[in-house]
């Protein structure tokens, strides 16, 4: 590994995922510094000997690299309070599930500022500092949005950070991010919620014999309501997938009702699980442009390594094979 | 421990479930014979070490409890293969997720034979003898229907076999088993397969960022296809649960593209996943009537020991706090 492609990085927000990249990007030998509204989570960081500022404004003061990983509901606020404190140049980024708000607030209320909207696909019920693991983005997809407006060389910075963390930067944009979230976080989260609630309705009998499927489709459940709200709400893509799923469920309870059988719902569901696990990837060379970039994620591939050298930049990725 | 309640016990399918249950009761020190109508998995049995006999009626020749460990679909076919060598007084059981198609066969394939119709709550997606584990009904919830018809004294003899193998009895019926299962059991399955199948269909860049709650929700469509429809099919309650879950997601659905929360459908689910893993549970004495168990299944709770002594047997076990 060459020298990290930022001195001094701010995490905003030292929650399950904040934590976790404060930890984690230390861990390159990167100077870091943490800051939390809630005092005891900014107290929590600092007796694990994390620095923390006192304020956002101190916290960013200097950082070339300023992550929001606040709940999406106090992400508005944020940039407002941190922009007018932002190094000359400094990129701002941030953690959240769905990209098209973060993207919006940031051309509004910080016009000047680059911003580079990302996601990390990692997570686990437990929220909270206590919770945090610098090992959490090992491997992980981390979608990083690459707008018409976006800084080519910015976007390519951070992707670096994230290769170094060992996760998976995947280049998309916040409407196409937004779209797969839909279907891929959105979706299960609302599933799960239907299942806790329906499957156990019957009565107590029922809880007795709620088993292994129970307990692993309802699982993400045990995510706090109001974090699955800021995953779920406003995302039409969820709206369009609810009716997809709809559609099958209420094919599958005609076919019972009828006396036919779920075989056909159970054999295209099962070959999508195991064609999916059974994706192989070969390795790429990319141009570094923003079509490729995009064009790479599309087809559901990812950077696993951005090389600088006299001659510019070289990256190289993987796409299905 | 005292001596096992059946001396000797044949298994008939020698799958995951059959298989585990031919090693956990072997290794309670009874006797057991296996039989599968598949060569490979029987040569698989008999390599391992356990006695494999050459036909199913060598099988049950002379066995105390007969168990039915066949798919659904080959279990009225297996019924009456056996039902004319069965030994006077066998007790015949089975361990399939539905109990009705196979309570209403064996009335009438084999009206002389006591049945209690079986289903533990164990099993992970893997299938066949390779996959069998002699500890899989450790602490599994064990549905054991005790019908009108059904001679209590051979319920309560099958339950201390269950009790033995560490498992939990819960006393039921066979019309309130299958209605617990639909939601329990079938609709986790039809909500996976829906998932799997929804998830993965807005295109490849769903595949990059599909991560833990797409992977848990749609875990048991890894299951094969065929035996997700043995547990779905013909079950009347599985089509009530479905018209349930699909009136929350409905409401879910109508909730985002007015602009509004999937909050309340969050909460509730939340609620009803997170009060299932706190129960908490009291020991009870019960008498041993039909009345007084079945009630303690629908109360939720589950046989701990069937003693015998001098003056009868003593029932105990547990009830919901």
């Amino acid at each position: 590994m060459t020298a990290p492609p930022f001195s001094r990085v701010a995490v905003l927000g030292l929650g399950l995922i904040g934590g976790s990249l404060l930890q984690a990007v230390r861990q390159l030998g990167v100077e870091v510094v943490g800051y939390d509204v809630d005092s005891a989570a900014a107290a929590a960081a600092s007796a694990s000997g994390y620095p923390v500022a006192p304020t956002d404004a101190a916290a960013v003061h200097g950082a070339e690299l300023v992550v929001l990983a606040m709940p999406l509901p106090e992400v508005r606020a944020a940039i407002a309070s941190v922009a007018p404190h932002l190094a000359p140049g400094a990129l701002l980024t941030d953690v959240g599930t769905l990209k098209q708000p973060v993207v919006t607030a940031a051309r509004e209320l910080a016009p000047g500022v680059t911003f580079v909207g990302g996601h990390p696909l990692a997570g686990v019920e437990e929220t909270g500092w206590n919770a945090a693991d610098p090992l959490l983005f090992r491997d992980a997809p981390w979608a990083l949005a690459v707008e018409d407006d976006t800084p080519l060389a910015s976007w390519l910075r951070l992707a670096e950070l994230v290769c170094d963390l060992g996760a998976k930067p995947v280049p998309t944009t916040a409407v196409e991010q937004d779209a797969a979230v839909g279907r891929v976080i959105g979706l299960p989260h609302v599933l799960a919620e239907a299942l806790a609630l329906t499957g156990l309705a019957g009565g107590p009998l029922g809880l007795s014999l709620a088993a292994g499927s129970y307990m692993s489709g309802s699982r993400v459940a045990r995510t706090r309501p109001e974090l699955v709200t800021t995953w779920c709400d406003g995302n039409p893509a969820l709206v369009q997938a609810l009716d997809d799923a709809i559609a099958h469920l209420t094919g599958a309870r005609e076919a019972l009702a009828d006396g036919r059988s779920v075989l056909p719902l159970a054999q295209a569901g099962h070959a999508a699980r195991i064609n999916w696990e059974r994706r192989r990837f070969q390795p790429v060379e990319l141009t570094p442009e923003v079509d490729a970039l995009r064009a790479l994620g599309q087809d559901g591939g990812w950077v696993t390594a951005v090389l600088r050298d006299d001659d510019g930049v070289r990256l190289l990725g993987m796409r299905p094979a």
